[in-house]
């Protein structure tokens, strides 16, 4: 075994690649300050017990740790970036009005979540803390399309539900411990058998409701349909009151979403409505997101929140043009051959001084020669 | 003691600072770009093995260890990125002209290097790699110059060393293991008594010679005092030859340095040329780079390397002006209002949606209002 092989489901980012991955983070980060979200940068590693919100399992599980020598403290490498902006929002900014923050940074996993995963996510997303407010969620799936049309992705098909359906009708039935863990598994994977068992015993309005979630899937018809399918708990009215006015305010942004009322897949920190984005030729979803209010308590303040994230390498799959060829220049201590040299690149031109063949994929296609009257740009003569 | 509290030397960067490291980071970057250095983003995390070069004992002691579910091998968070580049010029790209890499990222050390040092160095850097000539040092350091530059640093002052000149010393003295170790660390320290005493049975010249080095320190006349002072070994030729020329070709940019043969403070894999620089109101050295010749062998191919790094959050201290202020806009689903925020969003504004007031350093001069023949910008009038 040769000892400079990098471990499964982590890789380099070379350069043709790397100029995709950071063109596309500088537009999103752009786009993020166009709507007035401020960004911030937290560490890589922190301390076990901050780096998790309300004991995240999962996320624990795909945790790298490690002891900080300093302390004897247990540390984790990030897997998630949104728990460390919850502790910014509620423990370190600690302000009362609505904050909009936005991050873009690796994050690693101790497993990869499926066989062409990476474990380096190259995460980047945006959140609004402190707006319980619909408006707020309809931000965000604004700002995530136009994300994902700045990368050239379009015919976006977003999946969105509410976590709280599940939650509302679970109460009722008062399904606790292990029995809620099933059936919300049994959810998850859409496992329509299993759901009935695990729901024969419970109330036949409550068990209907739960089993019928599967099959509310589809347009803003989708909505109706579940009116008439739920029993009217209050946490059901507010969900399909909430998927509602979600429905129209997309629709006046010729944003086409499908409902999924079964829709569960997410973090564990989420509370309320989900949303994931798909497109043809990905098998996994680019982006997800949703509704995660409670997810300040921990750090002594809950805040409704509401965001996104996505992984910016996994958008890169796309035709992208080619750096713009450059100058060659000879290499000497000719003042003005320096003073040329400076002034090309004060104009934004690329020099490549030449120090021998210069490999890979910055191309030049012209070249500064010594003229009569000082040094000048010509043509390239292909001889370098 | 409180569960959000991050471990010792390790920050987040908030929205203030967090906008000046993304403007430096983009300048330098865009900046390498026009010298033509082709962006990589090698991975956070790699088996221990190919995180060190050459045996690197204090890179080893500074990196955070952890075990590899998917293989039970011991992986390490990168606590330097030039090695993994060194890796991908060696071995991924396997290039055989000049090539010229350069990266941005965060590393993390398991002790900070002092008590005001962070133990995530936001690292950003630049390399050429295949060139043993001098004016690829004259470039690395043009190119330093021009980011310390950019990011509103003058005054500084550039130490440049030879780590060859020890080497040669120390091989004519045939010190090895050991007493190599003691006199190059007394070296390091400038501790002239041990020095003194580690060189007691050495021959005359070259215990001259190497009692010589610390205080051959000063501007480019150091050279011709080190020639008087050294014995004439190859070795010393050689590195005295190249700090020659590198001092001319660096006075021929304007580039003012100072020579500081005792200079041997870089990291185990530079092999000659090194350098630091310094200015006022820094305790530490801004940026350090130099040569590593022997980088690639490691990784099955010995290259030609020069470059440089430093610690972009660290150069942060200066003022920076605030974001430009933006436009306040209702919420809402009325097309038009819609139409006009996206309107304005496509021109590079700033439009801040309005649901509640807006924390933070996010701010607006300007609102939307309803007029009588559609939406129009206004001068704010501070009641939102």
């Amino acid at each position: 075994m040769r000892n400079w092989i990098l471990p499964e489901h982590i890789s380099d980012v070379l350069p043709r690649e790397a100029r995709q991955v950071e063109t596309m983070r500088r537009g999103m980060l752009d786009l993020f300050g166009r709507y007035g979200y401020e960004l911030v940068m937290p560490p890589l590693v922190e301390y076990v017990e901050s780096l998790f919100l309300l004991d995240d399992p999962a996320l624990n599980l795909k945790t790298f740790k490690f002891v900080d020598e300093l302390t004897g403290r247990q540390m984790g490498l990030r897997a998630d970036i949104t728990p460390q902006v919850a502790r910014i929002d509620a423990h370190i900014l600690n302000r009362k009005g609505v904050t909009r923050l936005c991050y873009a940074g690796s994050v690693v996993n101790t497993r990869p979540d499926g066989i062409q995963s990476t474990r380096e996510p190259r995460q980047i997303g945006a959140e609004i803390y402190g707006s319980a407010d619909v408006a707020a969620d309809v931000e965000i799936i604004e700002l995530l399309f136009a994300c994902l049309g700045m990368a050239g992705l379009d015919n976006i098909c977003l999946d969105i539900g509410h976590i709280g359906l599940f939650h509302a009708l679970a109460d009722a039935a008062a399904l606790h411990g292990e029995a809620r863990d099933q059936a919300f598994s049994a959810l998850q994977q859409k496992d329509v058998p299993t759901l009935h068992a695990l729901t024969a015993d419970l109330p036949a309005d409550l068990a209907g409701g739960l089993r019928a979630l599967p099959s509310l899937y589809g347009g803003a018809e989708t909505l109706a349909r579940a009116r008439a399918a739920l029993p009217q708990l209050p946490g059901v009215i507010d969900a399909l009151d909430a998927l509602q006015a979600l429905a129209t305010a997309l629709a006046a942004r010729q944003i086409s979403v499908r409902f999924d009322l079964a829709e569960v897949k997410s973090s564990d920190y989420h509370t309320g409505l989900v949303f994931a984005a798909y497109t043809t030729g990905f098998a996994n979803a680019l982006a997800r997101g949703g509704r995660y209010d409670r997810v300040g308590e921990k750090f002594g303040r809950a805040r409704a929140a509401t965001g996104f994230s996505l992984d910016v390498r996994a958008l890169t799959r796309l035709p992208f043009p080619d750096a713009a060829p450059g100058i060659l220049a000879p290499a000497g201590d000719d003042p003005r051959l320096i003073a040329a040299i400076r002034a090309l690149r004060a104009q934004g031109e690329t020099v490549v001084v030449d120090l021998g063949i210069v490999a890979g994929e910055v191309r030049v296609d012209r070249q500064l020669v010594d003229g009569k009257d000082g040094w000048l740009v010509v043509a390239f003569d292909g001889k370098a």
